[in-house]
């Protein structure tokens, strides 16, 4: 079986699953903190060599504080069990803004901890658009050099890599910003369930699909 | 029901449908251009405001010549159709190849034909690379005004509005450098049929299933 070298992961339905449980909708990313530690443990077992989390973005900063807070705090929970699994961790997105919790700073130049078996990426207070915006640097003279790994290396997300297999759990088929050039050619796996509901199953799902999408991808 | 404004097309699987019916696989692309035209109509009858198919890449221009030449014949012959129908007609990829058919010049600025009651924009010898190279004219010292619209404003394919669904035929779930900046909040919807077996139905589902995705959206 192809297992992905890098794993996009966009844990979605936090709230959604709060409101289920008759909880206020914040409540439900505490509930988000543990499934990712899970999935972290399973994909070092695989031999996945990268995996990123879709933290929060720039435009999710502009909800409720009481939802702000409680995405903040599961961050620096996930952070924590990042590293406390053994990883090469690195947190990645805007830190010129005061909404770029200050706890996270130590991370965003990748250290590694324990075995560092695993690259994990968290995006922390992310946006496209402030991604994209290190393509300012492209060279507007020499269009010899100006190729897709001139891309690759300008963007201000250039320490994550090009992303094969991303999961979206939740239900929703849609990148909603996630890291636009990585993702330019990802196979992209739906899981409907909520995030907090995360079963091993569904990873095993995941990379059971992928492997078929490769067989089919001849000629 | 809500009607997405702007629909993208992948229409994969031309290949794919010829293989499958015991034909050499460039035979594949003659038969995209009828569900094309046909696609067209339909949208129009809607109220679609904007259609953007994905004609070429110049990745593909790396493929044999006899696929080559087939391509670059139904995209041809794809946009006589677009202006046949009657609609605000463009053309967008980079000219400055050879890859790009001299026959499309005159239609790499928008143009209207007949009643002009849709945009249908065509891509052809596209790149997503070429495409982000616009980000080179970012302003590097006024960074008020290095916002999302700026973004939108500077990509080479910047005609092109946001897109809202995206459907794919021929059952992969990957975007495949399709538009990475209109792409970033669309809906995804694949259609496991191969293009040339393109029915109405996948057209009247994508667009029932996007109308579902808009009322889960709350909060």
């Amino acid at each position: 079986m192809r297992i992905p070298k890098h794993i996009g992961v966009i844990p979605d339905g936090n709230r959604r699953w709060a409101l289920k449980r008759g909880l206020s909708k914040e409540k439900g990313y505490d509930y988000g903190v543990d499934p990712g530690i899970e999935l972290i443990r399973l994909c070092k077992k695989m031999g996945v060599e990268e995996l990123t989390f879709y933290g929060f973005t720039m435009d999710n900063t502009k909800r409720t504080s009481e939802q702000t807070k409680a995405f903040t705090n599961a961050c620096i929970q996930a952070a924590n069990g990042a590293i406390n699994e053994g990883s090469q961790f690195l947190v990645v997105g805007d830190t010129e803004s005061p909404m770029f919790p200050e706890k996270l700073i130590p991370y965003t130049s990748r250290k590694t901890f324990g075995d560092g078996n695993i690259k994990v990426n968290l995006l922390v207070n992310y946006g496209w658009q402030w991604d994209l915006k290190g393509l300012k640097n492209l060279d507007n003279k020499n269009k010899s050099t100006n190729n897709k790994k001139n891309i690759m290396y300008l963007i201000n997300s250039k320490e994550i890599s090009r992303i094969d297999l991303i999961i979206r759990w939740g239900g929703r088929r849609r990148l909603s910003g996630f890291l636009p050039v990585q993702s330019v050619y990802s196979d992209f796996y739906v899981v409907d369930n909520y995030w907090p509901d995360f079963k091993p199953k569904h990873l095993n799902d995941a990379i059971d699909w992928y492997d078929k999408q490769d067989i089919t991808l001849g000629g």
